[in-house]
């Protein structure tokens, strides 16, 4: 479609010193020795239920922290507070009507916040929306996407993105699968067709299922010496 | 959180932009005399599949057009292509990842290839999304809203934009009742909260519950000399 070139320059300059403080918080966490998760999806895909059940399972186990991103409220960050791990909920600028995703200078603001030198694996929750999250860096070491099957089949070919740049794509809420007219091979073929050989998990979150596997996962990215 | 100067300074400029376009669309609009419904939702939610059952039923009584909103493919148009409306797919640059909403210059582009003075209703299927389409008018008399109930009862809170700025919300999926964790009475007491008397119809695409509804309210929207 056309757009205007003054809209270009702007996106362009928006993106440049988003990467900068990208980098920035990147090195900030690697001095910390933070492994740092950006898990995205579509809103109600099922993030912060699975972050519960992630939380249950690796408490003792690993020291986890959870950087929370909502255009408002506190409530996925409510919901995770009986975990007691550090915990801080960024809520994005609700002047224009709130952000659609987190950015590197919102991360920023919340990394401060949090002890990283106590924190093995940072997850950052990202605002949930399948498309902007994926084009603002914020210093992960790798992005985690939760894609719910009652999105429907052709959602990694309508919004190639996010399902392109991620690390392990968390394929959720199979437990409806038998509810839903939802075809799995036609869905993991068309994320094949963006990103061939992309690791994937079939979870539910709320029967368990997959979350171990989704765990040994998390626990195999920590650095040897870090282990248990 | 902490914002720069700058970027604030961008989206509004951006919005005045858009707003003078989406002016300049509605005026278009009223001059063919097409009443347009900007239709908006998460990804995912049922808008396509509602407007197959909407084109079904009111084929023969009602003028409609559609305006088929995507980041990429023309998966949504193809779908609908069936009914023999005038159709077109609005496809967001592919430069930036792609947009994740339709502006009005977007819409515009799309308009000049639509025959409006033979449409009563022109439907805009925007991109799914609960954030940003909400943020851009692009010429609409009035916002309809799809929510999915596997989304969860608090997005309202979490993203009040959208549910505010809604004339009507499609409460979809209802058939899945039985099968999630989803407290209707939760999310209708959120939705009360951040769009006070909004009116609402209980729909499921898949089984046509609540279709006849929403189409009674849309052929409601036609003025007194259209009707049949």
């Amino acid at each position: 479609m056309h757009r205007t070139a003054v809209k270009k320059v702007v996106l362009e300059n928006v993106l440049d010193a988003n990467d900068t403080l990208a980098q920035a918080n990147r090195a900030q966490l690697d001095q910390a020795g933070t492994y740092t998760i950006n898990l995205m999806s579509s809103p109600g895909a099922g993030k912060t239920t699975l972050l519960e059940r992630t939380l249950e399972r690796l408490r003792g186990k690993l020291r986890l922290g959870v950087l929370e991103g909502d255009v408002q409220t506190t409530l996925d960050a409510d919901r995770l507070a009986r975990f007691h791990v550090p915990l801080i909920q960024v809520n994005t600028d609700p002047g224009f009507g709130g952000e659609c995703h987190l950015d590197a200078n919102m991360v920023r603001s919340g990394l401060s916040e949090l002890p990283l030198h106590d924190i093995d694996i940072l997850i950052i929750e990202n605002v949930g929306n399948l498309v902007c999250p994926a084009e603002f860096k914020v210093g992960e070491d790798v992005r985690v996407m939760v894609y719910s099957i009652t999105e429907g089949e052709e959602k990694p070919l309508k919004y190639p993105l996010m399902f392109r740049s991620a690390d392990l794509v968390l394929v959720n809420k199979v437990d409806l699968l038998e509810h839903l007219d939802f075809d799995m091979e036609q869905f993991l073929g068309n994320l094949k067709a963006v990103n061939p050989g992309a690791p994937r998990i079939l979870t539910s979150a709320r029967t368990g299922q997959g979350v171990e596997e989704w765990c040994s996962w998390l626990e195999q990215r920590l650095p040897v010496q870090s282990r248990a």
